[in-house]
Formats: structure tokens, C-alpha cells, sequence
């Protein structure tokens, strides 16, 4: 069996690796940290995940589905919570569609087991990649157990470590390798709601939960046993921020203004706020996603996007599924393969990244403004009836598997479309009517 | 006196020792290569550069523009060679106003001599820096004579090592800093037309050389002694390309049916074709560009770009100049200092490197064009008849010291004027008119 390495067993990390498994190699899996399997630790980024259709049929492809199904909370829709304390309720799709929040450890503690279940898949902990040698195709790992250095040969190698990538930052360094770094001026800080009395939910279950507030927000995914995962996004600076706050009496009062319900619910609000780290939010550009023949970058390592689209994991969960259809068209062809899924998935890449930018705003501001609202109204009459000729944006990125690319292209059609319908004057009253239908087909029609 | 060290000893770090040293520091200059004054090795990348005003005012400051002055070659125009080998000239700017050719090798041992006339400079050769400990604030040299390590400690450190900066790559790893870097899809190669008899000119001295063939393009600078530097941008791929050309009989009937002229100067187009090194081209962007305030980057390691508005070393020097009076107004609170120079260059430094991407598509492709010429002719009438109104954009930048991004504002509402003026069905026939020039006055008295 041709021995490969995958760098990183995070979730794409650990579904590539099974994707490997099953494509008959011998895949030895390094990883950074130790078992979390066995030693409580973080599991990175925690902010909790949401699945939705790409991540589901990625994990379809291999079998591995049924494991995840058992842990996660369907959300059904948006809850917005107005500072009134009054709640508005948005769903996410049609009848039944959901998003599905899950935590990141509990979803990449099943995807190392599913991937053990592989005679020919070996996970080793604690080896952390130190360099890798492009010329002589070998990777020198420090193994933190027994404090020596491990050099690894391997036919290819998969680098799935995440956003500040090891491997990409060796290739970062060949010749005409293009290579971004962007950081929001937001950063966030996870908080909790715990679980109410008996374990209840002391807000809806099933619902993602938002509070917008223009220039931030705050979120809360529910967890199993009944507590909330809530995660403050903030700007660093100016008024307010992470830097304006200062006191405990500070965070509390600002949480009474603005979140009051939340605040309530929030009984170790100050010591969170205060012994949480503050996070930053990071997106990741490059080209190509692969050297030569012999290593390629998957998932955060290729393309690591903010969180606001619920996508990050899905597009690196069908980067193993696009990667692998890839591979089958072109068996033994490795230059080719590598470079055919560079090319097809990194105009994507790009798409999801700049959707993600835009949906913090959508979040954070524009699902509390009326005018946005209607939009979002008409839309859906419109696809209701007519789900051939418009299918909403967020339902593309999150329900369907069109390219992001393509997505990305449609969604400012139609955002030209009813850029001009809202422009009319009377849209408030005549919304509904047989005339603005018929403005839209004419419009859809034509672009 | 404080001591404060430069790592990099290129032309903005030779210049910047100087504006320290006059400052009352005690400059320590690390430099990767061994003494280029001594031995004889490249100089890096080596197209020919331009002095331009901005480069002249940061080395008069200093009173380091007297040496200069000495190797330098005035070009008053670009001087265009067509397929059919004729030429037209294009100046610059108003009389007397020129660019100055200049060897890069030359240049820098000139800057070094400089900078070491001070007592309070020391430049270090062969010292690669290696690591830069942000937390102990000292930076580890590798001494390539002595074959050890060296610590260094030092008040402020100024990251002046190019494109490829080490220092940046320190400062790239903390948290919140943006960085890009972008490769044009062009590289480049440097060729040579040696001097005619009696070293004489064989060409026209006195100004730049440019064969623009739309998708690539030749140009010329002349060399002291006779000879000029000569350099292809071609496409990396495609047809043609540096990849499609692979024999010595194909780059020699190419040149005779682009180039025919520069090929009969050319008696050694198919070795250096074959033995020089094919470059590529980079625009690199960051921010900040300083690490508290401690580190700061100036010139090619916090803005390289291309060099196709020839201001890479003019805005390096123009970062000296702005920095020094920066310094000026807020002496010992250096972390204002630095802030202040990141905050005022930054802008400057994204604009002109959007202006040297934009004028590589000007001098390739449309000053062969003849609407492109009218268009130049109209806007010279209006900035001779009303200099106060109108300065053209390649002045603004060349002939000035108007912000970039300042310059790069006024030239899109002058773009935006020539638009409306250049769409004009019979503009070839009225350009010279009173209507039209009364037309340009009323739009720039509205933009």
C-alpha cells in the first residue's frame, strides 16, 4: 500500500483521512495535540459548528453520517431577540430544512474514532511538523512524548492543519505562491447560558439564536442537557468594544442595556467576559493549493474564512468529497489531480470567503431593519412559487451543492433584481401584488 | 547614545542608517551578503532603477544627493520602438524634467559609503537574521564569517530587508497582522545591448526604451560607458511565453519579428536568454507596520511593488524622509512615532503599488495606441494651459510629492473626466477646440 500523511486531525483532517482509507492507501495521520480523546483539552476554535447539506452528504459518501447524526441539535431558523426582549422568528429554509450545531470537539472525537475503524489509518498524537524538506519530499516532526525529532517520508502529503498551517507556510515560501492574510476589526469571546431547571432549554432548542445589534452581536447554539454555547462578536476598538469595557460593573450594565434577556440568563456573565480569551477573526487566501505532485492543502489551510455563513467546516468537508471525486477520474495521475482540484475548488474558496464577510453585516445589522425584512419576504414568495427560477442565496450556500462560485455569481443577480424592486416607492403596500411578480419574472428573465 | 539597529543595508537601509546617524544613534546596520564594495557579487534584483523627485528631496535632506548625482543618467521620455522600427517620444514632463537612470549595485555601495562616513555607523556584513525574539526584544544574527550565533540588543530595530523580509515574517506570526502577496502572471529577464563603437550610445541615451507589444514588452535604460540594461516582461504561460519559447533559434526569430531592432543590438540574445535567471514579480502588502514600539518596516518590507512606475525606491526613500520628520514632532514617544508613520505611509504605500500594477497595462499595451496618445495630448494642453487645474497623474507621482494615495485619488477624477471627454464620437476631429477645452474646465470645476 503507497504509505500517505495527512498534517492535522482536526475534523478535515480526520474525514480525509478516511476518504484516504477507503481509496486503499496507508494513511498515517499526524497531529499536533495529544488525544482529546483521552486528555481533556480545547479543541481549538470553539466556537460551536453548524452541519448543513455539503457537510452532511461529504460524510454520506464514506459511511459516516450516522455517528455525527447522533450528536447534533437541528436549528430550524433564526430567533432574533429585539432589545425589547421580544423575539422574531426566521426560518432558515423550507419546511424541515435545518442547520445542525454541534460542538467541535464532541463531531472530531467521532470522526478519529470512524477513522480507527481503518486497519490501514494510524493517527499519531503529539507530533507536531517542524519543517518540510520540498526537495528531498521528507517532513521533519518534534514528537512532544518522546522529545525527538521524527523525519517522515510519504508518497503525498495532505496538509489539514487549519488556518495557520505549517505546511502552507513552507509553501508559502516557493516562487509565485499568491498568499493572503485578513483580519477582521471584530474579534469574539464565547459565554454560556447554562441549562435551565430538569436540564430544560430556557430558550428555544432548535433555533440559532441572534441578537443584532448593528456594529456587533451576540449568538447562542443550543448544546445537549440544555445550556447554550453564546459567543459575543465586538469590535476591538472605539465605542463600545473589548477595549472600552473594562469592569465587571461595566459588562454587566452594557449586557442590561443591550442584551437584557440574555443578561438575565447570564449568571457568570462578568468572570466569562473577563477570563475567556478574546479571539480573532481570520481570512485565509492562496494560490495554488498544492506543490507539484506531492503536497496539497485541504480545508482551513486553503482557505479559512470567518464564521458567519456556517461554512467553514462544510467547505473543507466537500473539499474531501470534490478531492475525491477528482481522484477517481484520474487515478495515478497526482500532478493532475492535484491540480484540476486547486482549480476547481479555488474560485469557490473565494466565494464562500467573501459570503461569509458579507453575512457578519446581514447578521449583525440587517436582520433587525424592516425594509430588509420585506426583501427577505418577497424573495421567499417568489421561490416558493417558482423554485426553478429563484432559489434564495442562503438556501444555495447552505441547502443545495452549486459551486459557492456559482452561488456567489447568482446571489448578485438576484440582489440586482430586487435592488430595483425595493427602489419603488409604494413597495410597502404593493408588495404582494400580481404587478411586482410579474416585475420580478420579467426581471429574472432577463438578467 | 541609544543604540538602534538596521537589518538590511539595501537602499533604504543605507539611507535610513543615515537619517539615524544625524539623529545622534548609535546605527548598527546587519547585512545578509558580504560587502558588495569588496566583492564582486549581484546586487539583487538588478533592473535599472529611476531617481525621480521623491528620491532626490530624502537624499538632499541628508546632503547625500551630491554623491549620487555623479552615476546617474537623465531620461527626459520614454522613447517607443514599433514593429516597423520607428520610433516616437513621449517626454515626461515639462522641460527639463527627467527621470534619472541609475545601477542598483552602484548606487547602494554609494549610500554605504555614505552612511559610513558618520562614526556613529557600523554596518555588519555576512549577518543573517535569523530569529527575532519579540518578548526579550533581541534579535539572533547568524555570522556567516565566523560561523555563530549572535544576540543582539537594540532600542529600536528597523526592518529594512526587502521584499522578502525576515523581520516581517517575525512580525507576520502575532495576531491581527494583514499581509498579501500577489505575483503577477508576468516575470522578467534581464538582456544587454552593448555600447557601439567608442562606447558610444547606440540608441538615444537620454531617455527609457520601450518596445509595448500589448501582452509583453522590452524596454531599455541606459548604463554609463555605452551599454544599456535591457529587460523582457513576458507571460510565465501561454502563447508566448517564457514557457513556449524553448530553443535558441525560437527567442531569436521572435525578437526579429517583435523586437527587429533591438535583436540587431543584441549579439547575446540566446545566451542570456538561456542563463539568466527568469524573476518573478511581486506585490506585497501589509499592516501594521510596526510591532509596538519596538520594530518598525520601511520600504520593500512593508510595500514592495512593481516596478513599473519606477517609484519602488522612491517611495522607500520617501519613507526615510517622512519618517525623519515624524520623529521630528514627537521625539521619544516612539511608539507614536511609529503609529503615526504606519497610519500616514499605508495608504501611500497601497496606492502607489495599485499605480505600478495599473501603469504595467499603460506602458505594454497603451502607448502604442493611438486614442491613448490623443487622449495624453488633450490632458498636456489643459496642465500647460492651466498647470494649477490640471497635473497629470504620471507628474503628480514623478515630479512631486503629493501623497500617493492623494495622486491616485485626483487621477481617477481626471480618468473619469477623459472618459466622458475620450467618448465623444467626433473628439479626433474638435480635441483642439475651444468647446472641448471649455467642456474639461466645467467638469474638473465639478468633480
Amino acid at each position: 500500500m503507497e504509505k500517505v500523511a495527512v498534517i492535522g486531525a482536526g475534523l478535515v483532517g480526520s474525514l480525509q483521512a478516511i476518504y484516504l482509507a477507503r481509496r486503499g492507501f496507508q494513511v498515517e495521520v499526524f497531529e499536533r495535540r495529544v488525544d482529546m480523546r483521552k486528555d481533556k483539552i480545547s479543541a481549538g476554535r470553539s466556537i460551536n459548528l453548524a452541519i448543513s447539506t455539503r457537510g452532511w452528504k461529504a460524510l454520506e459518501v464514506v459511511e459516516a453520517e450516522k455517528t455525527v447524526r447522533e450528536i447534533v441539535i437541528p436549528m430550524y431558523g433564526r430567533m432574533m431577540h429585539d432589545k425589547n426582549e421580544k423575539l422574531h422568528f426566521q426560518p432558515y429554509g423550507k419546511e424541515n430544512e435545518a442547520i445542525y450545531s454541534v460542538s467541535r470537539g464532541g463531531l472530531n472525537c467521532r470522526l478519529m474514532d470512524e477513522a480507527e475503524t481503518y486497519d490501514n489509518v494510524k493517527i499519531h498524537f503529539s507530533h507536531e511538523c517542524k519543517d518540510i524538506d520540498l526537495e528531498n519530499r521528507s517532513i521533519l516532526f518534534y514528537d512532544h512524548n518522546t522529545q525527538k525529532e521524527v523525519e517522515v517520508k510519504a508518497a503525498r502529503v495532505f496538509g489539514t492543519d487549519g488556518a495557520f498551517s505549517a505546511v502552507r507556510k513552507r509553501i508559502q515560501m516557493t516562487d509565485r505562491f499568491n498568499y493572503e492574510q485578513m483580519f477582521l476589526k471584530h474579534g469574539y469571546k464565547e459565554l454560556f447560558i447554562p441549562a435551565g431547571e430538569k436540564n430544560s432549554y430556557q430558550i428555544e432548542k432548535n433555533a440559532l439564536h441572534i441578537w443584532p445589534r448593528g456594529e456587533y452581536m451576540l449568538i447562542a447554539l443550543a448544546n445537549e442537557g440544555g445550556s447554550f454555547t453564546s459567543t459575543l462578536f465586538f469590535p476591538f476598538e472605539g465605542e463600545p468594544s473589548f477595549e472600552s469595557i473594562k469592569t465587571e460593573k461595566e459588562i454587566r450594565d452594557f449586557f442590561n442595556e443591550v442584551f437584557p434577556d440574555a443578561s438575565k440568563m447570564m449568571p457568570t456573565l462578568e468572570k466569562l467576559y473577563f477570563t475567556n480569551p478574546t479571539s480573532s477573526l481570520v481570512t485565509i487566501r492562496c494560490e495554488p493549493w498544492h506543490y507539484e505532485d506531492w503536497v496539497v492543502l485541504m480545508g482551513d489551510a486553503s482557505h479559512a474564512i470567518v464564521p458567519f455563513y456556517g461554512q467553514g467546516m462544510n467547505a473543507g468537508f466537500e473539499d474531501c468529497r470534490i478531492f475525491d471525486e477528482i481522484y477517481e477520474q484520474n487515478q495515478g495521475e497526482w500532478q493532475k489531480v492535484f491540480q484540476e482540484y486547486s482549480k476547481a475548488r479555488h474560485d469557490d474558496g473565494n466565494a464562500i470567503a467573501d459570503l461569509a464577510i458579507y453575512n457578519f453585516i446581514e447578521m449583525r445589522d440587517k436582520v433587525a431593519d424592516e425594509m430588509f425584512l420585506l426583501r427577505k419576504k418577497i424573495e421567499k414568495k417568489i421561490s416558493d412559487k417558482y423554485p426553478d427560477q429563484w432559489m434564495p442565496l442562503y438556501s444555495q450556500v447552505t441547502f443545495s451543492h452549486i459551486p459557492y462560485a456559482e452561488a456567489l455569481a447568482a446571489g448578485k443577480r438576484q440582489a440586482k433584481i430586487m435592488d430595483k424592486i425595493m427602489k419603488r416607492e409604494d413597495i410597502k403596500t404593493v408588495w404582494d401584488s400580481q404587478e411586482i411578480e410579474n416585475e420580478i419574472l420579467r426581471l429574472i428573465a432577463h438578467a
